[in-house]
């Protein structure tokens, strides 16, 4: 536990590490710093020397450091200011690797990866000959169970509204007896936003989920009121989700109550937008709400759940936007919860590099132009995303996820025994972990102390920490960070 | 006229052409087919195997060839049955010097690039260090004239979204006078999608218009109903957009009065919408409806429609996403039009590699984390758009632009009146081209019958065709154009 505080000390081993390129541990990154290694406080003088030049041309009061990306290696992000942190963020959940990860160095630098950048296509009309077989290797492969469909686009938050239109279009296809072609009034009305052709439809979303920031998106996003204010929306129902009590060993009984208090508010708004003409065409929901709190519901919740979306025919659509490719411990979140059937939708993004949604066949919409837009996506992120997904089985990381995630969930309880009265509910899956400060104050203090031992973590809703490390964050990241996370609460606690 | 004719009587041209890298013209791409090159019909037999396999994953009915990125060159896409077709669509305006640009690759293969794709951050929280550098030098550098603020995103439809959303904002805080600090009923209200927090306003947009296809975008899109129908939407006000006569010399009179009819429904609507409590915060218009019909209006339209604007404190949006990047002559097409005042926002896509909006100050919204989103955009994009802009610069490709409009300019007008039962209204800037078909079916027999003579062009609206090369379209590219449409229209007429 004192590793961090004796590599700390010698101001010059990154340096060194840098240059020897040796393996310090079994499983290391060659040339990877084996601690933190502080300069400057953090942000340092050059950091906050860009920020002033940044905040000129933008609004950037969220931006913490400026990166030297060319020396960031493995699970350390270098500042411009000469400081190595451990990063335990990665990107908000976006980095698979960590930083420049030789094998996909070695596969950009090939001739034809930087011809697929060069030649950018419009994916739904001029498509790349290999692009069908990128499409079943690579993101098929890789697909949740039973999904066999699946339509790229660029980001999370498209991802999403595409699956919305793709829900609300089958709905109303199965309203329509499946007819898929259009009456006159339909096809007049809606180019005026009116029903019949622009229907009178709603889509159920959570309290404290979060599924991007677009205004289709929005409308389901309830984490934070800083995204939302000012911006108009739909009149769409919002159920509760579940908030347990931890540890979840010794609240079973109050836990369970709480799943079936949200499950049966989920068919009360239903019953309810369905009657007032505004019928639920679908239900959006993250397995693990990771922005809005790392609330966490039970398997019994989802499979309750996806009951109630066949008896109401409302199309289920898991949200792993953050949870995806790998950081539970298996690719898709989903999959630990063994549900009966597979979900109608899975949309992606972030560590996937690009986005989309997989879909079962019974939600494909037939008509061309009616989910489309210029791009469509990137190859040049499927060259990547093919590159992460070769490493992530060469190098078993799912198992490494899933025995460093072990790692952190031992400490995390240990610390959370020890200073209870500060930090509580430790929770997650793999490496994709959570704990609860017990004031919105401690929680920052915490994150904030933790950036100044040289740890970046991040918040989640308004008291959580969270881990979004890269699959490549090994047992001895996971110490130093439990070791710099006991000094933090040291200190906190006086 | 007879070019093509000749290049394309010997089947081995482009394969020789393609060893020597012989410079055929004084403009010309070394290695660039001096003509079109079919050896299957469009599409051969190869892409129709693809496509089969491409059915299984997703709807692909809109796929017209597979495509082999690495043999097409400049102006010519090359398919994987071995046709090499000019492209004067440029995957639907999106590429700005053609296919391969030596330059590009160049770029591309650096190690710092490399980097850059690598390690992609999260750009408003860790920033490289030269991201500043970036934003300035790449992007305000090319800004439209007095715009000197920019948010990146990733796409068009995302860069609208936010940019209606900071209009949004930036009504809402005139409205408070001036308060950025929200009540605790605004707060809690937004969260349930209610007001006062998510507050009634609206958006006008003009029927014709295409801003994209995500939910707020797609309420201010009415380009077409399958793109619409089936979507719930929102009840926004849409005026018409005008409906000129062409040529336009012989119409003035009647196309100013048909100026002055849409700007009188623009005023009618605003007042409407704002008694009826849902005012309008915001107008959002294309400088040429470039999705709906290719529509034009003339310079006074848009600065009466600036003046309205502002007289009843909606902010004004000009959204660049297909008209940008240089097509029309000049960087941004507004600028033919020489507003009195800058737009208040100005989005951009497509040719500019990624997705984002210029502002004005006044518009800049001061709290952090309310325009926010995972990427911001996307450094390695940044990369090849710093190389385009450098080569539109050395190559002087605006004046190209210009000079070759006017030879598309003649061509078309003297196709028009020869063909004056088939084609008409000719119209479009620098080589951001259009004219209408008699029908839709003729319409459609043009762009399919160009494709069988290797030339690839787009549809806009029910009737027009568009033209959209890249930025090194040259003379001799025109002239195998209109050589080949002349041929068409021939053959239609019988």
């Amino acid at each position: 536990m004192a590793l961090r505080h004796k590599m700390i000390v010698n101001a010059n081993t990154f340096g060194r590490l840098m240059k020897q390129q040796v393996r310090l541990f079994s499983y290391a990154i060659p040339g990877e710093p084996s601690a933190p290694y502080l300069q400057t406080p953090v942000p340092g003088p050059k950091s906050k020397e860009l920020m002033k030049e940044m905040e000129k041309i933008q609004q950037s009061g969220t931006v913490q450091i400026f990166v030297d990306y060319e020396k960031s290696l493995g699970n350390y992000i270098v500042d411009c200011d000469g400081n190595a942190l451990l990063d335990v963020y990665a990107q908000i959940a976006s980095m698979p690797l960590g930083y420049n990860h030789p094998h996909l160095h070695k596969v950009l630098k090939k001739d034809s990866s930087i011809a697929t950048l060069v030649n950018r296509p419009a994916l739904g009309v001029f498509p790349g000959k290999d692009w069908p077989e990128k499409l079943n290797n690579v993101l098929l492969k890789n697909a949740p169970p039973k999904l066999n469909m699946v339509t790229t686009m660029m980001c999370g938050s498209c991802s999403n509204e595409n699956a919305y239109k793709m829900i609300f279009m089958a709905y109303m296809r199965k309203q329509r007896g499946g007819r898929e072609q259009f009456t006159k009034e339909e096809e007049e009305s809606c180019m005026i936003n009116q029903p019949p052709g622009a229907p009178k439809l709603s889509l159920l979303s959570f309290m404290g989920a979060f599924h991007g920031r677009t205004m289709g998106c929005l409308a389901t996003t309830h984490s934070k009121a800083v995204h939302k204010i000012d911006v108009p929306s739909l009149d769409w129902p919002i159920a509760d989700f579940p908030q347990y009590k931890y540890p979840l060993s010794e609240n079973v009984r109050e836990n369970k109550a709480e799943d079936e208090r949200c499950l049966s508010k989920v068919e009360d708004l239903i019953n309810t937008w369905n009657k007032k003409g505004m019928p639920v065409a679908g239900i959006v929901v993250e397995p693990i709400q990771s922005e809005g709190g790392d609330n966490e519901a039970s398997p019994e919740f989802f499979h309750k759940l996806q009951a109630i979306s066949k008896k109401y025919g409302c199309g289920l659509l898991i949200d792993e936007v953050q949870t995806g490719c790998g950081a539970t411990g298996k690719m898709w979140c989903h999959e630990h919860f063994n549900l009966p059937h597979p979900p109608d939708v899975v949309t992606f993004s972030k560590k996937m590099q690009l986005g989309g949604y997989y879909h079962t066949e019974e939600f494909m919409i037939n008509t061309p132009l009616r989910i489309f837009n210029t791009w469509l996506g990137d190859p040049g992120k499927i060259v990547l995303l093919e590159g992460i997904m070769d490493v992530i089985r060469k190098e078993k990381l799912l198992d490494l996820v899933e025995s460093v995630g072990q790692v952190l969930e031992v400490g995390l309880n240990d610390l959370s025994k020890k200073y209870s009265n500060i930090i509580n509910s430790p929770r997650g899956r793999g490496t994709f972990r959570a704990f609860n400060g017990s004031t919105t104050e401690v929680r920052n203090q915490i994150t904030n102390k933790l950036k100044q031992k040289g740890i970046i973590a991040g918040g989640s809703g308004d008291i959580a920490v969270r881990m979004r490390p890269s699959l490549v964050f090994q047992k001895q990241h996971a110490e130093i960070f439990l070791s710099s996370l006991n000094d933090v609460l040291k200190e906190i606690n006086g």
